[in-house]
């Protein structure tokens, strides 16, 4: 487990990052394996929180999308290894949004691997800013990353041993069908991506986006990389079946953060939607803990 | 040209937008044609402002990015017909670079076309809330958008007839080579997008990105979408051929806006910086001229 630290608020509160203590909340492959050991799970819940969704009580309160974070937290915490937060929901806030992404990802706790769900993707000197962005200005564990610009693209995000960039592979959209599945000389461009990805990096901080949705495609996908971990987004709302994503995906250190987001976040509407949500986290990593 | 109306500031001050006033504030294809025209330039400056690189004199002070930017559109608005904001550089800034795009976005002339470089890309209910974020929270005229993910990713931008989606085709860095040029069965997986992409909106609220580094591929890509407006950065610091991109690739219209980001922007480094910036800026549109 992680040594005692201060939390992420010590470093948000003082307004900048200190670097030696930063390391000790940051975790490597063996302190998430750890975690997913202990708790029996590889649940990852989505912070989408879209502050037209969230309960009456809170809707309109000043504060009350942070409040509607924390509570979903502390209520799910014990059976989640993971936190996505995806940025769109804070950006399409305006200002206030980011205060709002701030002070959630400082009430993470230290042993609960965090992913900004940003799928950037630039130009060498840009990503460059992308990685400071999400690596220390809000000092994530990981963050999504877009691949279609290619090599220099994706290695400013993977220059550090102790933070992990998870690339788009093949995602759980309609829209996946697009490109994603083009042949490209005998291999599908997904297939291409994931293999010319993984050779820039090692398994300790490169991690892919795979979809639920995708599971005639997932043994295949571990055949390629058989000590990735892979984000799986689309259990839940988008429909896909986490037994199948459990049996084919997971491989001896767990192997995959199964995200859910909607159908723990709003599975209940009103003023007991922390305990909906407890609940929900709750069976999925039940239904999880099966396999590990 | 555009009617009057109030500047942008008014929406920004107001904090919050104003629908029936936004709409004479963007700019339709017809009115970017016309300030084509009437400057003879097809110059987009990309206010990628790193705040490391800006003057001695500004660089510690508070607000000196935001200072730097307002003189650096003083002193090139008469040349230009687009400013490109590069929504990295102010990530990176955390919230208080958030302020300064908004307040930079809010000072630029209402009869320049905006860019939120920001490459966003995610599944349909994510990507709504980007759109609202460059199109509402800050009233851009334009967003970049990255492919990958598929129709659903790109077409929550292209719902606007009055705003406009800037898609990746072939981008101007190296990385490009990794997967934009894969062979899909005769056609490069670039192609392909540029097809695909074009065949979901008109070329009234859609244009593509391709970098100016690419001259060999610009004939093709004009032959594949002869109507659609590029964005064409690569020239200036990345080496791009500004006469030859504007030989191949104008039409009619006029048809590219041809971004140049650190050539202007950090032209000089002194107290004479927007001065030089000026310089840059005239001798870029003295060239396009030629072709206008």
């Amino acid at each position: 487990m992680l040594p005692e630290c201060p939390s992420r608020i010590y470093f948000q509160v003082a307004g900048r990052i200190c670097p030696d203590l930063l390391q000790i909340i940051i975790m490597n492959r063996a302190e998430l394996v750890s975690a997913i050991r202990s708790k029996k799970s590889v649940l990852c819940v989505g912070l989408d929180t879209d502050p037209s969704k969230i309960p009456a009580h809170l809707r309109d309160q000043p504060g009350g999308v942070l409040e509607f974070n924390k509570a979903i937290i502390d209520a799910t915490k014990d059976y989640t290894v993971s936190y996505k937060i995806n940025t769109a929901f804070y950006e399409a806030q305006g200002i206030k949004g980011w205060e709002i992404l701030r002070d959630t990802l400082a009430y993470i706790p230290q042993d609960i691997f965090t992913i900004a769900d940003a799928k950037r993707g630039d130009i060498g000197n840009t990503a460059d800013q992308y990685a400071t962005t999400f690596f220390d200005v809000y000092p994530f564990d990981s963050v999504t990353v877009a691949p279609y610009m290619g090599e220099d693209s994706v290695k400013p995000f993977l220059k550090r041993d102790d933070r992990w960039a998870i690339v788009l592979g093949l995602t759980s959209n309609k829209g996946s069908q697009d490109f994603q599945m083009l042949d490209t000389g005998g291999e599908k461009l997904y297939e291409q991506v994931l293999k010319k990805v993984a050779s820039w990096a090692s398994p300790d901080n490169l991690m892919f986006v795979v979809g639920a949705t995708q599971t005639e495609q997932l043994a295949h996908i571990r055949s390629i990389i058989p000590q990735h971990f892979l984000l799986i987004p689309g259990v839940g709302a988008q429909g896909g079946d986490l037994d199948e994503v459990c049996q084919i995906a997971m491989h001896g250190d767990g192997g995959i953060l199964v995200n859910v987001s909607r159908a723990v976040i709003f599975a209940g509407s009103g003023e007991d939607f922390a305990e909906k949500a407890r609940e929900s986290a709750a069976a999925y990593q039940a239904q999880m803990a099966k396999y590990l």
